[in-house]
């Protein structure tokens, strides 16, 4: 792997460049992206070079797209015209089934393996970008079948993964949306659900509230652009695990109403201090 | 002013015993508190003594009640029965109701006024404690009438409200509990809600997850006993902000499975931008 191609030079596909540098890379990486972000992104050192996308992808030899989800399924053909026939295609999108579907349909000359680092912050853009980002996080990788990690090119890439100070995890994508429905995109709807409860009342206008309420409502910052994709490739799943959510507050109003709150406040703390504790790297899949 | 006995020298009794201090009081602080409490507490130079609780209220010129609701609500009578007429008792409750109509019950020979500081921290008890918890945020007072400010206790208590960093806000007990339901019980009971949703599912063990999922159930650490108390005292309108979430979750179902979430992110991010603008201190209220 001499040459990486990164298409999206965002937070996290400038935040891959600079963890590949910082783990001892010494081949060129490449960005390919809109015209004000590859001047930041040389300007911060970020990448080496920028190229357009036809001529970035026929030198690459491994080509990391880190665009939104639907920018990813769009461009795989004709991407997967250009590359060379050794050369992996690997990709960072928050859902796994629709890339890998069409993935599965377009690219034929090269391989492509879908991942996912479980990695990000509040702020974005390339500006944001660090080589620690992926530090501690696991980082999901799902192919359609074991053999797919065991090609030269896949395995290659996976060395990089630990040297960048992350641990893989290996999922199908049906199993990886369905997790990340649970673990990712309900955690954003609450947050959500909050804040647009919240707006427009009369409550929060009189400033009375203390710092919690801040905190509670920070992911309701997030850019609505990467959400809609997230929400189109995995509207399944995520109806599924609201659905649960709400089971659980009708539980709450009738623990208040008449019985006890207590065990739900068990069962939170037991998840929370889970959550807390488990070391990053002590997964039974790393 | 010459002595503030705090009743409950945890994180918010000993806090506004710092920050009193730290403000220039230099009358005596007395602590009246368990004896693990106490020895921290002087350990710490939080209070300068610790007098049994007929002693500290026979003594005070200001009784500061920072201990659990039911407590408040269960010494209010005996308190009252040891202070000097000339004593001003507040509290520093959560929940405002059930204290201020058991106050205009037992309460005759002093003054009580209730009050709420909106501030807090993860960490709790005496060792918690700090001077600056109070800075910028809102201090809500709850008389029964407007003229309960103006006594010569009251004037002199109050003084000291901004000298710590905090700002008064005057409202109804019943407003109050209104607001709060919304602003601070409704944030609780939506991180506890997702917490106890994920515990015991299989998708968080997979490790699978960004560090936004460890945020968004911080809250849920929070201990029920403080929690017991704020329900069983603000049942009502918890239930009518329970509800309230719930068809916003209802709406984004519907959403999610025909419409647009964009709305509903943009009402979101509008309310959580106000969270964060609005500077401490330029309340219509303070």
């Amino acid at each position: 792997m001499k040459t990486v191609a990164i298409f999206g030079v965002g937070l996290i596909g400038g935040s891959f460049a600079l963890a590949l540098r910082k783990a001892g890379f010494e081949g060129r990486i490449i960005g390919v992206s809109s015209d004000d972000t590859i001047r930041a992104a040389i300007a911060l050192n970020v990448i080496d070079a920028a190229l357009p996308a036809e001529e970035a992808a026929a030198q690459a030899d491994v080509l990391y797209l880190a665009q939104p989800i639907h920018r990813i399924v769009e461009s795989l053909a004709e991407l997967a015209g250009w590359v060379k026939p050794e050369a992996l295609i690997t990709d960072a999108g928050s859902t796994k089934q629709a890339i890998v579907n069409r993935a599965s349909q377009v690219v034929s000359r090269a391989q492509f393996l879908g991942g996912h680092p479980m990695a990000g912050r509040e702020r974005r853009g390339v500006e944001a970008a660090e080589a620690n980002l992926f530090q501690g996080r696991p980082y999901v990788f799902t192919p359609r079948s074991a053999s797919e990690l065991e090609t030269p090119a896949a395995r290659e890439f996976l060395q990089w993964i630990p040297r960048i100070g992350s641990f893989p995890v290996i999922m199908d994508p049906e199993e990886h949306d369905r997790t990340v429905a649970f673990t990712s995109h309900l955690p954003q709807l609450v947050a959500t659900a909050l804040a647009a409860t919240l707006d427009g009342r009369p409550e929060p206008q009189t400033g009375v509230y203390g710092p919690a309420l801040g905190d509670s409502t920070r992911l309701a910052l997030s850019s609505f652009g990467i959400w809609r994709d997230i929400f189109e490739t995995n509207r399944d799943q995520i109806l599924v695990a609201l659905e649960s959510y709400i089971v659980t507050l009708q539980a709450f109003q009738q623990a208040l109403d008449g019985g006890s709150m207590r065990r739900h406040f068990d069962a939170a703390a037991r998840l929370a201090t889970q959550v807390r504790d488990r070391p990053a790297g002590a997964f039974p899949d790393s």
